[in-house]
């Protein structure tokens, strides 16, 4: 394979990065961020690569968040610092985050109950270090986190700033909840949601004299169209954005040109009694995110809006027209078909390589990190 | 990680091999096939690595399918040999599929068109040697494949038959039709639909002059539950029934009890108000397979029927009761959970390592070969 110059040359499935449109939607993610005078910190799981990572922080490999401790480790081991692991804190992994902690001259843990840190305070860190905690405010998502109203909140706070060997960094809010939203008002109105409330508790904060603590609030829609009141936030932490897909599309974080990734895949049948080709591009190189409810199934077949991604099995993918009958001579056995994916994450986590191209021209393969 | 003496130490999400369950699934199929005098060729795609390859060919290293290339070239780099690359035959990978038949004493690809057929005559095998090629027939399964019923079916065959540098070896189907079967009765009328057209196409085969060609059908519900003319096959080719899963006791080609894969998770936070546990298994660890349209949601909580897995994210999932208020007592912050995944081939698929045990003592990891 890597004699390979074009993608167009690529075995199949393939997962393909536009580098230009990565370089494009980090770039954006920045001038928005720089406008608005806050923190950019982006989310690496997304991809979990180390290049991409390098775009993403512009070369300073600081600052970032990852969603396991594998991706801690290796962005750890590639010369990253000031890692924020934004994940309730898992008690099995406490040793591994202290080292993690004792190594980095800034890695962060997350949590949003008090028996987590519990944990914390029967693992002191050695060389005199504390550990960095952001708690976990939920601003209406429904996931992790402390509801935002709820008093429990306050006093996690007051007991993470008055537990010794700990320090109170942040506050760090998931608006997951954008991912319900149609277009960029509904978005905006989520983020100001988040971001409203994320700026009363930090004032609650402050009225119970716990100060310099940081907000940070995140979502790929939020962070692509971000309210003027973000610039009161400490940071942002998107992640999404530098690939874009489908569904951002659909939200209105995007617009469908700016979509990144790509799975190449190649029409290995025809069947004209079932009307319906096969193509080699099943569950295994797309994912089932979405679960096929697409206008055009699991996935948009770039340039043949007429066709469906019906079905996959394991390696084979059942495509058919949207309506009416196939014109099969414009498939021939072999061609290429490409796929947008519906949830770039999803599908990028299928693909032990990445074929980074610019304008169809191979520049360079990207390897995710993989497992806890 | 390589500390660890017992799974339930294990950083989680963790895949678990019961490889007590592994050897009685793989035992149980041999002896099946056995009785019916058949050749048992398993199939990899499940687990892909090397020693449970080896458990399922009893330590021979002979006789296999395969889904991809990848996986071909991993086991003949592995002292493996007679591979069956059960895929329809992908134009971008004749050259490779060409240097698999010069190396190894015995390579199969698989084709349903003269278009296929085509490509290997434009690459002729060195040293004197031939494609062995295995026709896809397509009993009613509907995917790969030549219609049974159609004349084409006998007219390709003829042409791979008569084609110089060509041996027709075997002819293939794939029941994936017992899919949708519940319970024994069902499965074994599809077994025997499926074993009566392949053997009356042998028989065509035979008035027109072919000899000596193989027989070949597969699925893991129907090799579980064989019929009797299945004895007149060459071979079955099942896959999934070493490790099963919830779909195929569903379907009823197994007991719950023979499931040999669980993927552990700890509980992450406890959020009363929603009466909800977070996990921390996403569909990073378990695949979104089944679409949670199981009663107990994306997976079977093992000891806890009323317990359901209603969603997930990239690295959480949200468990709640099936009916009525949980008991977060019995869920502390830290404590396992033991999932049933729905499809065992789609969640082995997201692990870079297997944790393979016997009473939960860990034994051996297993490390599964990717890409394509």
């Amino acid at each position: 394979m890597a004699s390979v110059e074009f993608i167009k040359d690529l075995c199949t499935p393939a997962l393909v990065v536009d580098l230009d449109k990565v370089k494009r939607n980090a770039e954006g993610m920045k001038e928005r961020c720089q406008k608005l005078q806050v923190q950019l910190r982006p989310h690496m799981k997304t991809h979990k690569t180390l290049e991409c990572a390098d775009i993403m922080t512009g070369g300073s490999r600081r600052c970032i968040v990852v969603s396991t401790l594998a991706e801690a480790s290796f962005y750890a081991d590639n010369g990253y610092d000031d890692i924020l692991y934004a994940y309730p804190l898992p008690f099995d992994k406490v040793e591994r985050c202290a080292e993690l902690s004792e190594r980095l001259s800034l890695f962060h843990v997350l949590l949003d109950n008090t028996l987590a840190l519990q944990e914390l305070k029967k693992r002191p860190l050695k060389q005199g270090k504390v550990w960095s905690v952001w708690m976990k405010l939920d601003c209406d998502n429904g996931r992790a986190g402390v509801p935002h109203y709820e008093p429990a909140a306050l006093q996690l706070a007051q007991e993470i700033w008055q537990t010794e060997g700990v320090e109170l960094t942040g506050v760090y809010a998931h608006c997951g909840n954008t991912y319900s939203c149609q277009g960029e008002e509904q978005i905006k109105a989520v983020a100001q949601q988040t971001t409203t409330v994320t700026l009363q508790f930090m004032d609650k904060l402050k009225a119970a004299g716990i100060h310099s603590t940081k907000s940070s609030i995140g979502s790929t829609p939020s962070c692509s169209h971000p309210v003027p009141d973000m610039a009161k936030l400490s940071e942002v932490h998107p992640g999404n954005y530098v690939f874009y897909d489908v569904q951002q599309s659909l939200i209105g974080s995007c617009r469908l040109e700016d979509v990144a990734v790509r799975v190449l895949t190649r029409v290995i049948g025809h069947y004209p009694r079932r009307n319906q080709l096969l193509v080699d591009c099943g569950w295994t190189a797309l994912s089932h995110d979405g679960g096929g409810r697409l206008p055009t199934g699991y996935a948009i077949i770039e340039g043949h809006p007429e066709l469906k991604l019906l079905s996959m099995t394991q390696e084979h993918g059942r495509v058919e027209p949207v309506s009416g009958k196939l014109d099969f001579k414009q498939f021939p056995l072999g061609s290429l078909l490409t796929l947008m994916p519906y949830h770039a994450c999803a599908t990028a986590m299928m693909h032990p390589v990445y074929f980074v191209h610019s304008k169809g021209k191979i520049v360079d393969t990207w390897k995710p990190t993989r497992g806890w």
